[in-house]
């Protein structure tokens, strides 16, 4: 069976915990609720039972496994190994989230944040295989990344690089949550497309996306739907949505100069509806040393991304 | 002694070889010019004599010294030891100057483009050093940079990393000759200030600059004096300015999250007066993870990078 480790993927949300191979394949998992408000003690609680569950249910003990991969919402240190003060985890503050599984476990500890395991687990077990220079993107209700240095995961100095998302693409854009103006996120994050969708539709444009919307506030994938079945308004805010895409990966490789980018995360899944217009704009807008290089692909991993990111700290 | 290394610094007008220390003295040196409507074959007869002379200078031979360092416009190929096609260097295409060096002179050669040297250099001598992250910022008729990742010179997939000059800041902004629009260079480089100051002389604003031009077009160091002198119009120019590299300054720690930025080139000996401005809009538009851990310095080096950051390929 080779080398195993056990992964936990700590969201705002659930917890999803796995045993994975180290060819990448989750051979036990267990989700559960974090019911965030218990606050760190309960939640580290049903971290610990979620990993003794799943070695029982693989009839391991700890000492048959490499480590534990921990993947969780930022602010973090994975040096020190301390979760700081994440957003959608309320009552942490600097919680030693390495030094409490070692003490129970015995074995060693990784963390690192969501979006840096991702990077990790598609450079390893995904879409960015075989590269040695790699950026994960994922494109959701935020935008975030990742990116693979000379084959190593690099974290920048206080586990912030690879804010692709907050980085600015038009200094005279609306204001985000980060406290920045126009960053990419603003523009072309599900969020985003969803806010200026509602603005179009307030102004009075003629569109079909609030009667999908129907009852509900209008989301990103009613923009979607509107432009599949037809709607002009819906088809240009996805064109102006693609732009800024492609605006967003021109960036990154003006910056980073990957061998490949792979584009992940919930809005990820209408990637082939946006992908021509965003290369369109990518190749008018960078220099062709870069884009030459570096094709741009959908992420490989799926819903198991949280799991096998955690995993592959470890591995 | 120490070690010695040969570090040749060619540009589009000039020539600079020199023999350097491992602890970053140059302590011999010549500068020829380029001529290099010349040709490849002219000038590498000439960078020779010229590796040759500072040799002779300093009583030594060849298998004295550990290698020969060398900066060179791009583009390039630092592991095939090419200089492709720079468009200061007419009549280049795929020459294997670091072969060509190594059959002369018997000993290791290294090449990377300019930018990426002077970062090296500013990292091993100057304004980088104790750092592990850096990144060096050149803002001069255009804008570059070079990035260090944990400890070493990060130059990309085929050398284009860190074209931090060329990233898009304003998406409607005007274009620049990189192809892409509203980028960094085309509103914050010494050319991108110049432009702007002419349109604003052009469009009749009340300004002094046209009168300290006098007869030659208008530059940036026109603009500096007027403003020195009190004209309001120069004034919210230089405003201008540092907010173009406040949003510069910006992206690079969203991308890199370095531990020091340092700022050279020409530009940069007015860094003094823009400094206040860069700062606010950087703290401004920052995640504060990033801009808190993250100094931004004058670069050290002064007219001596081009020299010692050739030298830093082969230290």
């Amino acid at each position: 069976m080779g080398k195993i480790v056990c992964a936990v993927d700590l969201g705002g949300t659930k917890i999803n915990t796995g045993l994975v191979t180290e060819d990448g394949k989750v051979i036990k998992s267990v989700k559960i609720p974090t019911n965030a408000s218990e606050g760190p003690d309960a939640i580290l609680g049903r971290i610990k039972k979620s990993i003794h569950d799943v070695l029982k249910m693989a009839s391991l003990s700890a000492k048959d496994i490499c480590g534990i991969g921990v993947g969780s919402p930022g602010p973090l240190d994975p040096v020190e190994g301390v979760v700081i003060s994440p957003s959608n985890l309320p009552g942490w503050n600097r919680v030693p989230v390495v030094q409490i599984l070692k003490d129970e476990f015995g074995i060693p500890v990784a963390l690192n944040n969501d979006a840096n395991s991702a990077a990790l687990g598609e450079y390893i077990f995904g879409s960015g295989k075989g590269t040695k220079n790699f950026v994960y993107m994922t494109i959701s209700t935020g935008i975030g990344g990742g990116v693979i240095i000379d084959g190593k995961l690099y974290s920048g100095t206080n586990c912030n690089a690879a804010e692709v998302g907050h980085a600015t693409i038009d200094f005279k854009g609306p204001k985000c949550n980060c406290g920045n103006y126009g960053c990419l996120e603003v523009f072309a994050s599900g969020t985003g497309l969803a806010k200026i969708a509602r603005k179009a539709v307030e102004s009075g444009k003629n569109t079909i996306i609030k009667d999908i919307a129907g009852e509900q506030p209008i989301k990103a994938e009613h923009v979607f739907e509107a432009a599949k079945r037809g709607d002009e308004v819906a088809k240009k805010l996805l064109d102006d949505e693609a732009f800024y895409l492609g605006i967003g990966i021109s960036n990154i490789m003006m910056f980073y100069n990957p061998e490949r980018i792979a584009v992940g995360g919930g809005m990820s899944k209408q990637w082939d509806i946006l992908e021509d217009r965003v290369m369109e704009v990518v190749k008018e807008r960078t220099l062709q040393p870069l884009w030459e290089v570096c094709p741009v692909v959908k992420a490989e991993l799926g819903d198991d991304i949280g799991v096998l990111g955690a995993a592959a700290l470890m591995i």
